[in-house]
């Protein structure tokens, strides 16, 4: 079993190195894990977890709607977009967090959602400032449909 | 140009949906770039930056000393598994965080690393933790010993 022991430092001399080094490329994310009855319910709840990663969703109010549309070649692809608008959504004016999510079309065959966002613009002192989003992402992405089990996990960066 | 639109929410009845996600697997890195006249000391400069990425490293005084050794089979496993030692010395009693790194014998066709670590047990309280170090990774690990121009890159888990 290997031990560390510690000598005593009295006497040598030790000068302090100047400091040749830097930290880069700080990267983070997280993982979203969402479910429900359905997996339109899933797809949902996964764009709702990720917009309470964003500030303390219980402070946002329902005031105000936007209509969103997205479209994949497969689920996958569907998935990345209508979160990547919910996304861009909060990235351009007026900066909306929704508090709530619903999909109106869940087209599977063609791969088109269309969805209504419920919520009111992000303002700083009435919005916790939670984690930056800065994207989606198609790594170890799932969606699983199955008898009542349907869910979703997509990495997002951080 | 694509510009969001808000419709204003009025009367609408809307439920809050019960909340079906979790976030999951948060992982995180950086990226330590450390350089010097030779590699020998680029090699101690990324070893202090680790160190300086886990407290606020003028706090540390020097007060005790640990001897290390480190093997590899090639450069780049020479450094990893430096890294890793160093790593060790904080993840175990005492628990040493240090403010210097001497390395005194730095074979590089045998790939051989001997070297004396300077500073203290770490003390909460005293030293403001930093960021928990919770890996090292080979992922782009770089080492480049050039007229001149010695340096490595390595991204830890944190």
């Amino acid at each position: 079993m290997f031990e560390v022991e510690l000598q005593p430092f009295e006497d040598e001399y030790l000068d302090l190195p100047e400091i040749q080094y830097e930290y880069l490329d700080h990267t983070a994310d997280v993982q979203l894990h969402a479910w429900g009855g359905t997996l339109k319910e899933a797809f949902e709840q996964c764009g709702m977890a990720m917009y309470a990663y964003m500030t303390e969703i219980e402070y946002v109010e329902v005031k105000h709607t936007v209509d969103i549309e997205a479209e994949g070649h497969d689920m996958l692809s569907l998935l990345y977009h209508f979160l990547d608008e919910l996304l861009f959504l909060f990235s351009a004016e007026p900066f909306l967090i929704a508090r709530v999510i619903k999909i109106n079309e869940f087209d599977t065959e063609n791969f088109k959602i269309k969805a209504r966002c419920y919520g009111e613009p992000f303002e700083i002192g009435k919005h916790p400032q939670g984690t930056e989003v800065k994207a989606i992402t198609y790594s170890n992405m799932q969606v699983h449909e199955n008898d009542g089990k349907n869910e979703v996990f997509v990495i997002i960066d951080i």
